[in-house]
């Protein structure tokens, strides 16, 4: 497969967008790669997002987004796998442009969805689990997730408060991201006093929803000679699998074997081990799966992810840092534009721009996103040359 | 690009399939493809659809369909792109093949649509026009065809009655396709008495909607030295484009710019020209599409595409056979299924397995599937080797 770079990345703030359209969001970040990336056109558009037919009553994203920006003729097309839906965006404009079908493409993910009501977001969401065996049963995406937490707690022995570092360190680290929803120090302390939401998850466990979009600009590597006063952010791996859609067909529900699969292939594409990467941005929706990535992804044995968060191994400074502009907790998680986040996050690291939560010499680090209950998992490696 | 072939096709039956669930549908649709392909596995599943996530509740389908066909850790994902879904996952499947991250792809366009009422399938449908500028203005997906059709015949002179023969060519190519939705001959009386949806628009210009599944395995062509009996089925020409999501948006609203750009590439690509095509399978969303296409596509001068049907130049043994196994006005119109319908129905023109309406000794054809008024428009391009 052809080397791809990433030459331009965009992003917009997240929070309650409601002064602006989808188009506005979405063109804001696009536009915002394609200038970073210095160039006027492209040669084709793929745009991540979820829930746009539900919430904006707007399908056909790729065109949509194409006319907005005036890519006029263009290719452009919409990909949805939850929310793992924004790097399956930039995974399919890889494919294109490493099939020599584009020179170059803008990746866009987008989502709108403060705009409904509490209850219609829910159930929105819960679109990513199975309608007929989990949905139609009551559960909803976050009782999923609890269910699953609750089994972790049992089975190895964690106390709630265990999980209190994910949360705390996403939150410091969001506090100089200017993009991030939340700009909010919390303490282990006002963690265990959270609200409760779904029975062992409380607010402060999981990720906030928002509307927001994060773009980048992807050319052939051998274009891109030289970048004054940047290094060459080139994909070294990109690899995407699936686990079942419901949690209940799982033989083992607290192993992400997507996340294992798709984090195995990038490791061999990349020719690296975990020891390698300085960096790694997780799906952190809710605190539990930033202990059950670290863990698939070979950081840590099973039922220990948690004690990365305990030691600080986790921090900025520490031997694995994550959600190092916040992560989905405090960055926010507007979900079809997720996994576009992680990734332009990631460049950010590579090229030194993070400030306060940089990484020191960062030059390889992972992005991973998730879709569902770990049903889709999209996995990226990114170097900086 | 590395050459791709087809190697193997299937579907379901189109119609009110409510003893089925949509997983069933499209597993159906899958499974008989990779059962004629003569494999038991591939490496990667595209998905093309449209409504899941408004009428079935369900999102992800890539992951739902991997998990129900067994293609369990495979990388799989959904394409969407309104009524161009089908075919937009397509051509995603081909980007992978060909950049040589996928050695087999499988592809899905499934619809499951008919379980909701009248009023939710119009809304739905809707989405695939601009929600802010034209759906939140009060015109319907039909009343934006009747506005072009109106104004194709006020601009070029022709009467109703003149399309008739665009439905009657599907109603009679449909006779012979057990897979068909409708099997009903019907003449130009009929087609003139036929109920009034939107004027200009009446039943008998309008596709009906459908529950089902059409599909295709693809491999690297040089994979397939032999089939006993059959042709090789080589994809000659993949391009997809864009035009305004907005009718009102375009300089001429009676000029399919998507169309003619897509097809223009595939010409290139395969190095033909209209001439050198031996069936066409358009996208007959409406009778207005038929002739639209027809002009966009250089087989008849602007507005004289209708004289294509009146000439019979339409039917199977005419000059461009459309529509040979009913269309999507006849076969039926599954939204986002409908791209695949029309690439395995020319597979099986390009195989001589038509019976009925086979197009004598056709080797060459062209698949044209439309997103929205024309905003998304993928063509492919199949050869018989």
């Amino acid at each position: 497969m052809q080397k791809v770079a990433i030459l331009g990345i965009g992003q917009t703030h997240i929070g309650e967008q409601w002064e602006k359209s989808l188009r506005e969001i979405g063109g804001e970040a696009g536009l915002a790669a394609m200038h970073d990336a210095g160039v006027e056109k492209v040669d084709a558009l793929y745009v991540g997002n979820m829930l746009s037919p539900l919430i904006d009553a707007q399908n056909q994203l790729g065109a949509y987004f194409a006319d907005w920006i005036g890519l006029w003729h263009k290719e452009a097309v919409k990909v949805e796998a939850a929310c793992g839906s924004g790097a399956a965006a930039l995974r399919a404009g890889i494919m294109a442009v490493a099939a020599g079908e584009a020179e170059s493409a803008l990746v866009i993910g987008v989502e709108k969805m403060t705009d409904k009501a509490g209850h219609d977001v829910t159930a929105a969401l819960a679109t990513a689990a199975d309608a007929d065996y989990e949905v139609e049963q009551g559960v909803s995406f976050v009782g999923l997730n609890a269910l699953i937490m609750k089994r972790y707690m049992h089975e190895y022995g964690w106390k709630h408060a265990d999980f209190a570092s994910f949360s705390i360190n996403a939150h410091a680290n969001a506090m100089s991201n200017p993009f991030a929803r939340l700009h909010e120090r919390i303490s282990t302390e006002r963690f265990e006093k959270s609200a409760m939401i779904a029975t062992p998850i409380n607010l402060l466990d999981a990720s906030p929803i928002g509307d927001g979009a994060a773009a980048a600009v992807i050319v052939p590597a051998e274009k891109v000679t030289s970048l004054p006063g940047r290094p060459r952010i080139v994909i070294a791996a990109s690899a995407s699998a699936t686990d079942t859609i419901a949690v209940h067909s799982r033989r083992d529900p607290l192993f992400l074997a997507a996340a294992y699969e798709s984090a195995k292939r990038c490791y061999n594409m990349a020719g690296v081990t975990p020891d390698d990467l300085d960096v790694f941005e997780l799906h952190d929706a809710f605190s539990i799966m930033s202990a059950l990535s670290l863990e698939a992804c070979g950081f840590a044995e099973r039922g220990q992810g948690v004690r990365l968060g305990l030691d600080s191994a986790i921090a900025p400074g520490g031997r694995i840092p994550i959600c190092t502009r916040g992560g989905l907790k405090a960055r926010g998680h507007p979900v079809g534009a997720t996994g576009m986040y992680q990734v332009v996050e990631l460049v950010q690291q590579l090229r030194g721009e993070c400030g306060d939560t940089q990484v020191a010499g960062a030059a390889i680090g992972m992005a991973q996103n998730i879709g569902g209950s770990g049903s889709t998992v999209v996995t990226h490696i990114l170097k900086a040359e």
